[in-house]
Order: structure tokens, then sequence, then C-alpha cells
């Protein structure tokens, strides 16, 4: 049984990469990287040798393609129950895959107005109602997580909810939204992690530029 | 422990409530409905009472509150582990959840252009290349996972995969897309199963039109 090999794109945009490889790295689970550039004029044609949709992530494990962020951190968490990828209590866990699930079909206006990117300074972007209306709810839904779990993290300690969402902080940073102080001690404790430094300094060391999310 | 209670919206065109309310009824698990009708105008107040993102479908069982679709289904899933909701082999669990995933993340294009719609007849809509990507990708991954299973369902017996999948049952049909042999034998079997049915006859009774879902 080899180490599962996690397909990425740029660490300073690609936000759905960052989510499979932040919940792994926290959660101590080995696995190889490799990064594929994108290339979005020209469709990113190389993602298409190793991902069934073209899109990144992609997880190989043992033979098996497994596409998809939360499907990439749910096949891991089955394979390793010790590593706690999901909250143990069963109506956090519930809540946990409500919340990540939210994430992959809700906050059009954020994701599409402010892209991730680890490398931009930090100043705020013009608000429109809808923007401000997806921050309002991502605020209310970690403040509720976090007071239901007690922390430190959403659902208590680091989970598939704070991988899913982990883009978001630094949306929610660089693009300059104050939030209230729960909320930002719950982001300066994801900004903490050593996993996400070392993200983000390999994100900011990069040299490719993708036109599409300088906002 | 009372029964759990889901709200859904309009029958004939609430996609997203038909993918929790199939997986339930074809998987034997009992559980009370209330089916609120959508107010697009007014953009659905009244969903606002028993919904954290103001969305159906909603399932609350035993005090907790379970939003969007996937998690309802995971939910149950872990609570009746004798109904199968999620394959057994652990490989196509993976896919299931992939495919379920996609599902939520992608296929814009035909979402858009093509609601669901239970008592549409049956006539093609004016294509976009976009439009043919979508299908082309749906029938691949539906193609490849019936090969891979055996079938008769995705992935062998019906699962969350088949019922994150039913809306675009429906749309293929209704909206005049031809597919090949083995992608239309699994839809007549979908639309054979006596909860499509119920569903279906339920929907196209109904005396509610929603003028943004009829294209």
């Amino acid at each position: 049984m080899g180490t599962a090999l996690l397909y990425i794109g740029n660490k300073n945009y690609s936000s759905w990469s960052l989510r499979p490889w932040i919940g792994l790295r926290v959660a101590g689970i080995a696995f190889e990287e490799k990064l594929v550039p994108f290339d979005m004029a020209a469709g990113n044609p190389a993602f298409k040798a190793f991902s069934p949709t073209g899109k990144v992530p992609v997880l190989v494990d043992d033979g098996l393609t497994v596409w998809e962020s939360l499907a990439i951190l749910d096949h891991m968490a089955r394979k390793h129950p010790e590593a706690g990828l999901w909250p143990e209590d069963q109506a956090l866990r519930s809540r946990a895959m409500a919340m990540s699930a939210e994430m992959m079909s809700s906050f059009q206006a954020l994701r599409g107005a402010c892209p991730m990117n680890m490398r931009r300074p930090r100043a705020p972007i013009a608000r429109t109602p809808a923007i401000d209306a997806d921050v309002a709810r991502i605020e209310a839904l970690w403040s509720q997580s976090l007071a239901l779990s007690g922390g430190p993290f959403l659902l208590g300690r680091f989970s598939i909810a704070d991988a899913m969402f982990a883009p978001v902080v630094n949306r929610l940073d660089v693009y300059g939204f104050e939030t209230g102080p729960e909320v930002a001690a719950y982001m300066d404790r994801v900004k903490a992690l050593p996993a996400w430094r070392e993200w983000e300094a390999a994100g900011r060391a990069e040299p490719w530029t993708v036109v599409e999310d300088e906002a």
C-alpha cells in the first residue's frame, strides 16, 4: 500500500486544493503532493491526464481516483478513523457535513468577487448586498458552531468543516472584512497553524499569476 | 424518539427536496414530511422559520436541525446503517461521495436552463455547448458507474448517489436529451420506482406554478 498522492493546483489561488491539503496535514495523515500549475487560457489541459472532471484536487489512493475535496476528505476520514477528521459527537458530525455542503453549494457572491489569494496585500474591496449577505451568514454559522462546540475550532478539534472553510479565512482576511471578536480569534487560530503557514509561504513564493483571480 | 420531520418545497419543482425524500423512501426509512410552497417573489419568507439557510430541504430529527440534502442523507445513513444508503464497498462509497459532491458543485448550465419540472410535457430545449458538455459528463459518469458496479442502480443497489442525481433523470427526460441504451435503461429503472411515481404524481397534482422554473 503506497502513500496516497494528492494533485493540487497553485497554492496561491487554488481554494479547492487547500481544503483536503490542510485537512490531511493538520490530522497528521501522510500523503504525497503533486502541484500542477493552472493554465487558465488553455482550460487546464494538463489536469485531464489525472482528473475525471478536469479539475483539481484529485487523490489517487491505492489505484482508486477520488475527486472533489469533500469526497477526498471523507475517503481519508474513513481510512484513518483515528485521525478524527469528522467530529466524534454525532450531532456535531451532522453539522460538519451540513456546513461543508453549504460551503460547496453557496456563497457565490463572495467566491466570485473575492478569490482566494495568499499573497494579496490586505485591502478592502467594493461591497455588494449579496457579498455582505454571504459574509453575514458565514459569521453566524461560525459563531454558532464555536459556541456549540466550545472551540477552539469550529466543531471542537480541527475537522473537515474547518478544512472546507479554510479558504474563506483567507478571503475575509485579505479583502478586509471586519468580523466580531470570536470569529477574528478563530481566524487567528487557523492562520497560526503550522500547516496554514506552510501552505501560505509556498503560495507566496510561487511565480505564477492568474489574472482572473487578481481582484 | 419521534419520527424525523423533512421540510420540502413543491414536489413539481424542488429538485433539492426530491434528493433526501427519494433516498429515505427507497431505503424504507420512516419520516414525516411537511411541504411548504415556494413564494419566489417574496424570497420564501416561510422557510426562515425552520431553515438556517432560508432554503429547503431541512430535516429536524430529535431536536437536531440538519440542512443541505447531502447532509440529511448522510445523517440518516449513519443513524440507519442497515438501510444501506451508502454502498458497502469502500471504493464504491468513495465514488458515491465524489459523485454526490460533483452534483452539488457542477452542471450549472444544465441546472440553469433545465429546471426540474415533473409535469412538463417532453420537448427539446435549445442546446448550448455548455449544456451539452454537462450532459456528456453526466452520461460518462453514469455509464462508468453502472459498468463498475454491475447495476441495477449507479453503484449497485439504490444509494445516495442515485438520490443526488434523481432530479437529473427528470431533466434529461422532459427536456428531450437522447442518451445511450445503458443510461436510458437506468433512467427507466429510476422512473419505475414506487417512490418516484409517488413523488411525480404528487408534483403533477400541485396547483402552484413557479414562473422562473417554466423553461
